[in-house]
């Protein structure tokens, strides 16, 4: 695969991703319009190059000026947002080849996933002029790229996610909107990341090649509904996947589903079990919808390597942990990760800290007997940590009773002995933190745990399954 | 099953959930503690009784006198809590038949669930006692009973949910304060429920009995380990379902969770696909976890009887729904919900509306082209709802960006479009709402639809789970 990667192709994929300036054509001084957004969106997310608002009508966008052509700028153009309708962007296609740009990236939809012969072959008629103007297409029907630390937002927003190892690819510019949105949340850290929509010059396959190389990518997610290179993506992801993990979502598996896919991107889909094979062939996880998607990123991004994923749960911070413990290990167990008895040796000292009124004590160990109680709690995670055939420690917690009950000062002295615990004892922590009443209070107990590298998630089933698709990359790639 | 439930029964449940008076037994006055917190959380919930703390240190709380002991108290007393240590609840069971109380439940625990025999023996003593004293347990080791309607919260606490048509049986009382958590944010309404505990004396299937006679219970949900009467529930069950809808998780279905359950409630658990063929036989319909459980409650109050469940999705209300349409697909198709393409005319009549540009027009219908135009998008649902194969409606919206590119305003507008589209096409519409990073919006939207009785679910995946339960349950009783 890196073979074929050329520092000729690195070049055209730095000008992408860190472009020196950008020029928004079709631009626009209404604010409720995508022209006026994208402008907005690179400036106010602190784009670390140059704007230029393109539009033959002229003005000026926050204080920028507004040129009339591409020529007109006087500077070089690495990167063009395209969103003018699809009537005139032969035109423009033309102005980009004078201008000598790298990249035009088409906000600008309605071409083969219409179905229309007639607006196929414009988009065809694209692709001949980008490669005889010697520049780059991406879409068109996408929203281009973010790279968070060059400061390039998401899509017509001023949202910029934390900088990160996790490479991101998409066939819907919607679902990695949501997945931008998402990872703000949770403070999943993102290289880059691509909207890559009909895929008439630049594919799947080219962008996953510019990932595997990048060395500031060490994790890739996918989306894919039916990409035109599926056969050389394939080829590719083989190579990709001995070294850096690769968690693919594959859209459109149902019948009802690949009709909407057809609808949407002109996706020809293969039958699920099809894809599913070759995906298993080429070395990547398939994984199943975007949370799932985010859930496996972020855990990757919080505990890397995982061959063995033997979990030790701790739950019931406050009181009642014992149907927590019930829904925990079925939850685990449903998704293959065992939940190990404890050593007879662990339960009596376990025993000895928590007492045996109301405790369950068997793995998971439920501490909610000395709720509260910081000593016990730390204690109680350190005989977990300690036990040899436990690989990582998952800690449950009700946000809701845990303020109720304790007020949120303690609340945060467990959180900060949770978050600590990865460190101290050398084992990886995550935490489980369903939604419930208090979900501002929850939300600051994430932000305040995912800001220390602590990965939460809102059930153990979703950690659980996280889990499983790190664990099945090493599984596939062991060594 | 109604023959063996006489009215002396129904009197005996009345005096549960709609007790006169109620003492709480171990009251405290430091409002750190569970005696405070119970006596504390009736009177702020708007208990329509009177409430006796009782403690032999005496005192006051809230105004209220503390009884020495049980039989210091004046007036009757229908139902006593308890949360007095373990070692005096022998002599306090005299007290309740001095008292001729109604019945008692004991928040106390340690006792069959310790495995120790000295405490199970006692447990038993206890059950003796109350049949010879001529009134009932609840539990022990549990945390009692709420109902919405006479103002009893749930637990140590001043939650109350909304008054509506949902029993809850619980064998774990942190799954049942759980589920009073998110059914206050959904909205779900409640009749009755009982975090039911050990069972020494009163049992699941009593708890059953009289949901299934109560008049103001419609539905109802369980969550299970393995109640000790689980073969006499089995067969109150299979009277019940002839009635009403009872859906049931049961927890400890893996070996791990099952260790799990043995050490919470003593639950000595079958093995999972015993109980999943008792419980088909028994025309109930098993559930996956709280949320399926909660999610399936709230569908069941807004739709009701639903034998066929053909869905017509609406997405994209905002820019960008292609992917969502796929997902949304891929996501019924997965849960065997089918989304069946509109007919021909049907497409003609939305590519009118909604123009080819963007839009995937097979069902899913993407309305994104018309962005924040109310009456194409209203156009859309009443084409949606028009076709004669499609039963109910899905509306797919993703509250941060309809908020960040539309504004509130209109946001609300359409969403007061989806919630009136049920009664006025007679096809019941429910919504599906992400969570992103508007949590505090996408909550008031949400509760604004709930609110006026439109379901809301965060994931198609889980909208589908939900129909699919409801369906489930219709087509094993038919007519």
């Amino acid at each position: 695969m890196q073979s074929g990667f050329a520092e000729q192709q690195v070049k055209q994929f730095e000008r992408i991703f860190y472009p020196r300036s950008i020029a928004v054509v079709g631009a626009s001084t209404d604010p409720r319009k995508m022209g006026f957004q994208w402008v907005a969106g690179l400036l106010s997310a602190g784009y670390k190059g140059v704007v230029y608002p393109v539009n033959p009508a002229g003005g000026e966008i926050m204080k920028l000026k507004i040129h009339p052509r591409l020529p007109d700028i006087q500077g070089p153009v690495d990167l063009v947002i395209c969103c003018i309708p699809r009537a005139h962007v032969l035109d423009l296609l033309n102005d980009c080849a004078a201008k000598q740009i790298g990249t035009i990236y088409f906000f600008t939809a309605g071409f083969r996933e219409t179905g229309d012969p007639e607006w196929i072959e414009v988009e065809e008629e694209m692709a001949r002029r980008a490669r005889e103007g010697g520049f780059r297409i991406i879409g068109p029907n996408c929203i281009g790229v973010s790279c968070p630390e060059q400061g390039i937002p998401y899509g017509p927003s001023p949202l910029v996610n934390k900088v990160g190892s996790a490479g991101f690819i998409s066939q819907s510019g919607g679902h990695a909107g949501k997945m931008a949105a998402i990872s703000l949340t949770r403070q999943i850290g993102f290289s880059k990341v691509a909207s890559i929509g009909n895929c008439c010059d630049l594919g799947s396959a080219d962008f996953l090649e510019y990932m595997a190389w990048d060395p500031k990518t060490g994790v890739v997610g996918m989306y894919l509904e039916g990409p035109r290179d599926s056969a050389r993506l394939v080829e590719v992801m083989r190579g990709v996947t001995r070294r850096k993990p690769v968690f693919v979502w594959k859209g459109g598996r149902t019948s009802a589903g690949a009709r909407a896919a057809s609808s949407h991107t002109g996706a020809l889909a293969a039958s699920a079990s099809v894809w599913s094979a070759a995906l298993r062939q080429a070395g990547a996880v398939e994984v199943n919808g975007l949370d799932e998607l985010a859930d496996t990123l972020l855990l990757y991004q919080a505990v890397g390597r995982l061959e063995r994923a033997n979990l030790g749960i701790v739950c019931g911070l406050t009181d009642g942990g014992g149907g927590e413990a019930v829904l925990s290990a079925d939850a685990c167990a449903a998704q293959g990760i065992d939940v190990v008895p404890f050593t007879d040796q662990t339960r009596r000292e376990l025993l000895g800290v928590l007492g045996q009124v109301g405790s369950v004590l068997v793995n998971p160990v439920d501490v909610s007997q000395r709720s509260g109680n910081l000593q016990a709690f730390e204690k109680a995670i350190e005989l977990v940590a300690a036990e040899p055939d436990i690989d990582l420690i998952a800690v449950y917690e009700n946000v809701d009773l845990l303020i109720a009950f304790l007020g949120r000062p303690l609340a945060d002295a467990m959180n900060d002995i949770v978050a600590g615990a990865g460190r101290k004892y050398g084992k990886p922590v995550v935490v489980v933190s369903p939604p419930g009443t208090l979900d501002k209070e929850r939300l600051e107990v994430e932000s305040r745990l995912s800001g220390v590298g602590t990965a939460v998630f809102p059930s153990m089933e979703r950690a659980a399954r996280a889990i499983a698709n790190v664990r099945q990359h090493y599984r596939m790639h062991p060594g």
